[in-house]
């Protein structure tokens, strides 16, 4: 272990995950879901709720992933808490990929850019999810960002949602759209290398189709994944491992998000007292996490 | 003129239309380009110079549309302004249409529709615009939400920016995939259809590609169009009518926006008197309207 924390968002990524595992906890605050133990549906609630998942987060995962849109539903009140819970996250020496799926022309994108990678960033994550659609230059200011100030940028490539093929999957020539996307951000890949041998220009690959990371690995370069669709949404382990080569601890290449089952188990609906609600969040964390870490060194 | 508001947010909007013509005005709250008199940068003289704005177009044009990013930049004090920017429109009888480019899977882009097409919306807009790239799926909670709340979707289909042919024009057997996109809207367009004769399922078609634009129309169908790119960005009148088709009052079928050149003149940048750049903005926003107006009627 160091003091010195690395200037690059994939280093910094990557040396917790090697030392902790390739878990990504989301915090994606459903109001239905949270329990009655923080209080009844709203933004203090979705806050509270999401800085205690923090607290249980600092020093078993590497990284959370705060969803803007269930924060968002509050309005103002939910980004100030969105707000606190990424500066909490920090704080606890977590690394933040925030998920707002954010992309605009240019000059606008510029404004999402300063708002969540920027130096004064009012909402400060280490990594922000960024859709392609909009082409090349919709996605350059938020690289512009990350390169000045040591942030990633997860760029949709293959998603894990039922409908993802509906785009993603089309046929360019003779191969999919995703692969063509993966394929054009490479440039933008090498300029967030770390000397961990990653780069924070991710790709987000879900877990929901294993082939499909296997392939776009195959032309990612070394481009870190995040892998959604782990757990809830239907993918194990060994699917969600799919885009992963082999590292110095095991088979590496990214982060693995799980989301309802670590941060909302059903288990943890109707507890009425915050230890026992700790300890449910615990275990669940890290049995996923070690589920993750076993497959990754191939002992499943 | 009748005081019934049209419940279908397709009819609001093309009343207005017809009555005062397709230009949608743009607030864009560009921190530099702000004049000084609204304040020093920051989300106060946001919210100032967005509701002068709004005092401008009202009576003059249909409908606004708010940059989503340029407030967010501000954190949760921006939102603030967004949403009182928004409130500010409705009550001065503006349609609005926020511009923030969301997507999502299903649970959670039911949080973006809810916080800003739904009931309770913390930031009511009459459309909201979106990123189809994750697929169907993901449009589909803000197109449920526009059905019971009468309001718009809209969807990008072609932007304006350079780089839109980057991953939208990409062949996809023997059409660019923008023209996939549009075609696979056509059931959302149904369901939004109102007694006018268009559809609250916008497509978002520049006009910097006004051959796109008119090729898109022949597959649209009844979808409004929501045309950016006229003025600043470099399109003129006669391309950004170019997905229109006759009318009862000449050439229709969606509206228009220009942000700088009507909202952020550089004429109106150095100005010390409220009243001159009321002065300033008013001739602005009439003579675009006036350009639109007369192109749609095959005046010039």
């Amino acid at each position: 272990m160091t003091n010195q924390v690395p200037n690059v968002f994939a280093d910094r990524l990557m040396e917790a995950v090697r030392r902790l595992g390739p878990l990504c906890v989301g915090i994606d605050p459903h109001p239905a879901l949270i329990p009655g133990l923080f209080g009844s549906p709203g933004p203090a609630s979705a806050l509270a709720w999401g800085k205690a998942v923090v607290d249980r987060c600092a020093g078993r995962v590497a990284v959370v992933k705060p969803q803007a849109a269930l924060f968002e539903r509050w309005g103002a009140r939910g980004v100030l808490a969105l707000e606190e819970v990424c500066e909490a996250a920090r704080a606890a020496g977590l690394s933040v990929i925030l998920d707002a799926k954010r992309g605009d022309i240019g000059s606008t994108a510029e404004g999402y850019a300063e708002a969540y990678l920027g130096a004064a960033a009012s909402c400060p994550a280490d990594c922000l999810t960024v859709s392609p659609y909009m082409g090349l230059d919709t996605i350059e200011p938020f690289v512009a960002a990350a390169e000045r100030q040591g942030r990633g940028v997860a760029v949709l490539v293959r998603t894990s949602n039922p409908g993802s093929a509906d785009f993603q999957s089309l046929k360019v020539g003779d191969e999919p759209l995703y692969l063509k996307v993966a394929r054009a951000l490479a440039p933008m890949t090498e300029r967030l290398m770390g000397a961990s041998g990653w780069s924070g220009l991710m790709m987000v690959a879900g877990a929901t189709g294993p082939q499909e990371a296997a392939e776009i690995r195959r032309v990612a370069g070394q481009a870190l994944f995040l892998v959604p669709g782990y757990g809830a949404q239907g993918g194990g382990a060994y699917a969600a491992l799919s885009g992963f080569v082999p590292g110095p601890s095991g088979r590496e290449g990214g982060v693995v998000n799980a989301s309802r089952s670590v941060s909302l188990p059903d288990a943890a609906r109707e507890v009425s007292r915050t230890a026992e609600w700790d300890r449910i969040i615990e275990t669940a964390i890290d049995a996923a996490q070690a589920d993750l870490v076993q497959s990754a060194a191939g002992r499943t």
